[in-house]
């Protein structure tokens, strides 16, 4: 006899519930020793783990996959040394679940202020990088929340090994295994089902292409955490340091093309047009960044010595376009105003900064735009859960509601509020 | 020449889009000069508003709608200066808008923090009572937000009056007319339009019956503030304090019938009930509470000589109706676990208290009940935005994300990082 697809997911959704309650309960110790023991357990069993990656990996290139795709599925010996080194990580933080925030006290004599709770029960859909299963297990335990694990079908073998090594860590310290499951089937029916039952589960988090979040913002009655475009921008003010500027927009476009907090659109204030961006556009030229370009940045590099063939006009596409590619698009504004108006209309309210010297002008960008990361005189490449101090990252959130920016283990918890009273009543 | 309703609503929804970012930016003099002037406003023009408010009345007691629904409706001398009232209460808070938090230095030399900010655009969509007009459009000036408020058809021209009055006080402060808007459409196809465009509303509060809050948390694609069910419950430990006990649970169901924070069940620690049932049901008898029983307590309430005629046998569906009413379910349970278990199974994490003098039993409580508000030894009925302490409320939040429990004017912001660097890079 075999069961729908929508009838496993529903008996995984009650199981992950039922367990979210222990978890939700889970002492800190015990909750690190399961992350202790997952890490020791990956360690002892790496040629075991190896075997079942290198199943996915002969199917995978079998399947006619790309050399990238082989590369993110494999788990490598230095790869296995990171998932452990992730776990003893997570376990060193501190636990979110319990804290209390500002008890006050009340002219009705009850004590009131808000405790940090998990928020249930997590499900995550990501591709197939056994990796993020080991990463996502280990946030969501120490969370204390339940989770429901959708890995890529192509990392089933690893996924399925890593899966029995964290349900018999969690048994082994006397949390139930059903607090980390991973969906075994390869049907993608599975998604549809996890993203559509809210009576279990209390937020989705995609990890991945554009493409599986959208379908996953689209259909998910489950409210979602996602992140959608990078389009981020840097904002060269007409007050800026000049040494600033050119180190800052470089690193924003070139310290790595692919990651999402990356510079897309450079904008500059026009009179300082003709000192930063010669230079600068030297530089991207010599790392062979493609430059798209307005008109006025187009006259100021020609008159600069800049030949007219390197340089191509940008359409209007090109503002809205996350390239994650060597291309940058540049476009002159008149000053800070005509700046934040660009922002506001094509960005994607991720990441933005401006380089100025000029309090005020940076003051008004900070409290402007309106994104989940804004920067002054920094590279935008530092909106990064590690690079914040959350310790670790489940993913950075476009959202306006909830956890926005890089999200860490309190993005996993919520705040429910408290009472202490002593016989109180209303009157 | 006629536009749909659908074009409508997009050209409403453009327009709060645009002003929001001038509201975002409004100074806290201005926003609280423009809060006392809509004040002023009303209170000058209490005839016309009274005559606007008397055409509804007339047409909802035409229409033939109950005295309760017309009530709601009616702006009396004393709703009138209660609106103004508001509006100089609201005025009178802290503006939450540009606090900072917690700015660290990370070793990269950056230091990264968080902001305030508002969400942006609100949808609030409500019943037939133009003081939520005032209410809602207060709360969100104060939040920098612009808002769209749809309230019920029926307070049409209360609402195009206080419409009115808003904008003008808004232009006058130099703040843009179209940071409040009120749907003049009478049509429903209005709720459907303004649910389904995220493109330019950032949140949907609901206020209303359940029917309205079920369709809206189904139809739409914009994030909703929702308040569910309230089956609030007292749980009275084997430990408790009888007095406490006595004058909690009777202040929690009958001090008002009608609230979400009321409580529905009542659960009683086995060991204490032939103590505290008897004093206690009579006095719920006395107030004409009708009460639902398990065999249990019926067991020990006719010990003690209730008539078997007063108590009626609690059926399943009885642990999860929200009355409304001067009606009481009562189980008895062996202690906390089967009272927290009852909780989880059957409660609708709203607000649960635990009357208790032990203190291991209080903090397991606080911590394991997974509700909006968790309370010691206090009524439900302190679930309140101004019992909190949080000045004013749009509403109450069961949702698990985001704002969580009653919601003041931070559940209209977000936080965003930001980072302050001096030319830093990453390596």
């Amino acid at each position: 006899m075999t069961h729908s697809i929508s009838d496993q997911m529903l008996a995984i959704g009650k199981a992950a519930r039922e367990a979210s309650r222990l978890m939700a309960r889970a002492g800190s110790a015990q909750k690190n020793d399961a992350l202790l023991r997952i890490a020791k357990a990956i360690l002892q069993s790496r040629d075991a783990l190896g075997d079942a990656n290198a199943k996915d990996l002969s199917a995978a290139r079998v399947a006619g996959h790309d050399a990238a795709f082989v590369d993110r599925l494999a788990l490598s010996d230095k790869a296995i040394d990171a998932m452990a080194e992730g776990l003893q990580q997570v376990a060193a933080l501190a636990d979110p679940v319990g804290e209390i925030l500002s008890m006050k006290r009340r002219p009705s004599g009850i004590q009131v202020g808000q405790m940090r709770v998990p928020l249930g029960v997590i499900g995550i859909i990501y591709e197939s990088r056994p990796n993020v299963t080991i990463d996502a297990a280990a946030l969501c335990i120490k969370s204390g929340n339940a989770t429901i694990l959708r890995g890529g079908s192509e990392a089933f073998h690893s996924n399925q090994f890593l899966a029995a090594l964290i349900a018999s860590s969690l048994r082994d310290v006397g949390l139930p295994a059903h607090g980390v499951q991973i969906v075994a089937t390869q049907d993608r029916a599975a998604v549809g089902a996890l993203i559509t039952m809210p009576q279990y589960v209390d937020v989705i988090v995609p990890r991945g292409g554009k493409s599986l979040i959208e379908r996953v913002s689209k259909e998910a009655t489950v409210p979602v955490i996602k992140h959608l475009d990078g389009i981020c921008h840097v904002y060269i003010d007409a007050q800026a340091d000049i040494e600033k500027a050119i180190r800052v927009a470089d690193n924003a476009k070139t310290q790595r093309y692919a990651p999402c907090n990356t510079m897309e659109t450079l904008l500059v204030a026009s009179s300082i047009a003709a000192t930063v961006l010669p230079r600068l556009c030297t530089i991207y030229q010599d790392k062979g960044v493609e430059l798209r370009v307005c008109p006025a940045t187009r006259q100021v590099l020609e008159a600069e010595g800049f030949p007219p063939s390197v340089l191509i006009d940008a359409t209007p596409a090109d503002w809205t376009t996350e390239y994650l590619a060597p291309i940058l698009s540049i476009r002159l504004v008149e000053g800070l105003d005509e700046a934040m108006a660009h922002i506001a209309q094509y960005g994607s309210a991720h990441t933005d900064a401006i380089i100025t010297e000029n309090h005020s002008s940076a003051m008004r960008f900070l409290r402007e735009v309106d994104s989940s990361s804004v920067m002054v005189n920094a590279s935008t490449r530092f909106a990064d859960g590690f690079e914040y101090g959350l310790g670790a990252e489940i993913g950075i959130s476009t959202n306006k509601l909830h956890a926005r920016g890089p999200v860490g283990l309190e993005g996993l918890t919520s705040l429910k509020y408290i009472v202490f009273g002593s016989g109180e009543i209303r009157t």
